[in-house]
């Protein structure tokens, strides 16, 4: 007998779910229907700062499966489809046709909700006028890059520095705009230490992005056409043509409230490995949606990233087709740039620490990305954090240049693996002049983090 | 009392012993004696290629500590000294002063060898005529750049395809040369296997460096002059104004053999984990005179490198000084490049594997450095070799464009861990769509290798 999956979201969870328990079980085994409030399924959000700059040249190119070619495999996906209710013990969704206003209900034998995150509007005054833009799907890619178009003035406000908004700092510096960052935080890219953020604020004023610190946000001014001209600040006013807002995201997780599924401390769904939701055999969730563990600090914790979202989906979709995965959690790996300069994190912040109750030791380091006598070498600055005593590795945090960001990815491997300080520093990692310093710099760390934990006792 | 500390060998791992030991004990507590033969210490023989090629303008830009300043940190270096024999009960070594030609006995409480290795120079005729140059010493790469300023032709051809002769390919392309490689092997780059080998050879017939393989060297034939005019094989003959020795090099471990101190299967030194001679208190050694155990097939071999040499010179420091250090072993990690083609292994070759008893899989897959509608996305080849049953990581081989090399550091930081491919699959690894598919390919080759051990069974 058949049975009928439902997948809610039509992005990398949801659809990489869909995918891959189609390939596991056939149309006859198992109807695929899928809901997508947007008009776009299975794109790269993450890419949109890069086509809103000009590197990407077609939203195409940010669609990595159009809704033509999940319906070619046996996906019945809908597209312009909200669904608006889940009955957990009837096992049904209702839905309604966004362009037809019509509604449905369609009942399921599995579950997944992939509703991902929306941004965070903080609820200020003018927040909604025109020429305010979240960019959180490639609609409102859409939407900023058609305000572009019409509006001739040059000067953008970004509100947040995190991520998204020094990436879109980037993108509205390469279309010609005057940009300023305003930033509550201490310093830009609050998902580093501030002594690392300052690297990044120092790069970010060098490259003509005016970065401002401490800057609350009170209200946004607009004109007599009613479209923004001015981002207030308790202390100032920011003219703005355009306002980018990179103020974070929170778990879309309405329906799945309001159905009474296991919320976590973040809003965020809770599951277990297997990405199954807590307590309910037949529903999966994944993607932005969810909270994920933390193994670093044994924490559940809200991090959206494209990368985790394909990975739950995959899990979702081998489990769903009679496979078996689990994804164990997440280190807190993310990388990011401004024009050249890379920006990386993985494990945990000194705060981070702090919160769960860790001691640790800090060092810091400048090396380069190759052997200094080699053409390119650049500066590379490596922030190390150790448990005392136990010496265990917690986190790394670098910034630098070309080179710079994939290299906290030995950190990653090495946080999964529990390693200590100690033993990276004879990690066997990959030499030449061209790629690294004959010390690679996450040895040079490991080495003196090693003896600051010793010294600290 | 103070103690003497002798150091036959005046490079990477001799004198970071020497600069180690001297930083935990005074001059006070540690009389500290070094000998180099040559005329340079503390250099970097890895930056030859691109100091030849030009990319490194200077010789001087190579040294990481002169003579001088090791002095002046109480090293009592003597340079152009060779240690002619080891007197190991009468804890005595003989020197030669090879300018004045004196010979003297120095008495050691401490001994490092660090003797390095030589250059395999095949016993053919003319080998040693002029024009045929090695690359392992400055004095060497000295030699070799001396000898094109003086030959207007610009034929070179380089015997041996491996990490130097590539290196020096390039840098002889890089000087105008047309440059012809020969190789033993069925391909270029035999530390791969080769159908990744093959990747390299198509990519160095593009850049226009004629690659021969299957070509056994059986005479350098020289001109009138005396100098090198030609390298037959067996097959044929290859005009040359210049040749370059690329064919490996052996532990330079005849002063260790006379004076009856433990050699492995490879001729180098045989040290406990601590760096120390097997049997012997006093006598540590390191770099590339040393056999190291490989941690993936648990057996000895001989892994000259700079990068070892340099952790292995500061375990010996930090223990004669009175510290505690390892070095528990090595996984195989190499990169290299030939122009912007990048080459990376770690781990065990398809031929390992077998010879220690593994059964295994194998997979490859195609993919890119960056997300693929990212300006700059490059294509990139990754080989994931993982155990029967066990779906142990066992090595990985990459070649690409920029982003390839240092990306087999996630292997090489899992082998060391002794991850499973499967675990693998769970890495948090760092994601932005310039610096990696939302699937990095290391994760995608996990993947694959996961369904290849389950299928293997």
């Amino acid at each position: 007998m058949s049975e009928r999956l439902v997948v809610i979201g039509g992005d990398a969870a949801g659809m990489s779910a869909a995918s891959q328990a189609r390939r596991l079980r056939s149309a006859g085994e198992l109807e695929i229907v899928a809901f997508e409030r947007g008009h776009f399924s299975s794109y790269s959000a993450c890419g949109i700062p890069y086509w809103v700059g000009g590197d990407v040249a077609a939203r195409g190119e940010l669609i990595a499966r159009s809704p033509e070619e999940h319906r070619a495999r046996d996906i019945d996906l809908r597209m312009r489809t909200e669904v608006t209710a889940i009955d957990v013990p009837g096992r049904r969704v209702l839905s309604r046709d966004l362009d037809a206003g019509t509604e449905a209900w369609t009942d399921f034998d599995k579950l997944v909700i992939a509703t991902g995150a929306r941004p965070l509007r903080p609820p200020l005054p003018g927040i909604d006028a025109p020429g305010v833009h979240g960019v959180q799907t490639l609609d409102d890619g859409q939407a900023l890059l058609d305000s572009l178009e019409r509006t001739p003035g040059r000067r953008a406000v970004v509100v947040g520095a995190g991520y998204i908004g020094v990436e879109m700092a980037e993108a509205l510096l390469a279309r010609g705009y005057d940009v300023t960052v305003l930033t509550r935080g201490e310093q830009p890219m609050a998902t580093l230490d501030p002594d690392m953020g300052r690297l990044v604020h120092r790069a970010m004023d060098g490259l003509g992005i005016t970065t401002v610190a401490s800057a609350e946000v009170t209200k946004i001014l607009t004109g007599a056409d009613g479209r923004v001209r001015a981002v207030a600040t308790a202390a100032d006013e920011y003219p703005a043509d355009v306002v980018v807002l990179g103020t974070g995201v929170v778990p879309e997780t309405s329906l799945a409230r309001a159905a009474g599924l296991p919320l976590g401390a973040h809003g965020g769904l809770l599951t277990d490995l297997a990405m199954r939701v807590r307590g309910h055999e037949d529903i999966w969730a994944g993607g932005d949606c969810v909270e994920v563990l933390d193994l670093v600090s044994g924490r559940e914790r809200h991090v959206p990233l494209g990368t985790h979202a394909n990975k739950h989906g995959q899990v979702i979709g081998a489990n769903i087709g009679g496979d078996y995965a689990t994804f164990p959690g997440v280190v807190g790996t993310a990388v990011s740039k401004v024009c050249d300069l890379e920006i990386a994190r993985t494990g945990l912040r000194e705060k981070d620490a702090r919160e769960v109750g860790l001691r640790f030791v800090t060092v810091t380091v400048e090396s380069t990305s190759r052997a200094g006598y080699y053409p390119g070498a650049a500066p590379m600055t490596v922030k190390m954090l150790a448990e005392r005593r136990t010496g265990r590795l917690l986190g790394v945090q670098i910034v630098g240049r070309e080179g710079a960001a994939k290299r906290v990815d030995i950190a990653a491997v090495a946080l999964t693996a529990g390693m200590t300080v100690e033993a990276m520093t004879a990690l066997d990692l990959g030499y030449a002049p061209p790629f690294s310093p004959v010390w690679d710099p996450v040895l040079i760390a490991a080495r003196k983090a090693t003896a600051a934990v010793r010294a600290a006792g």
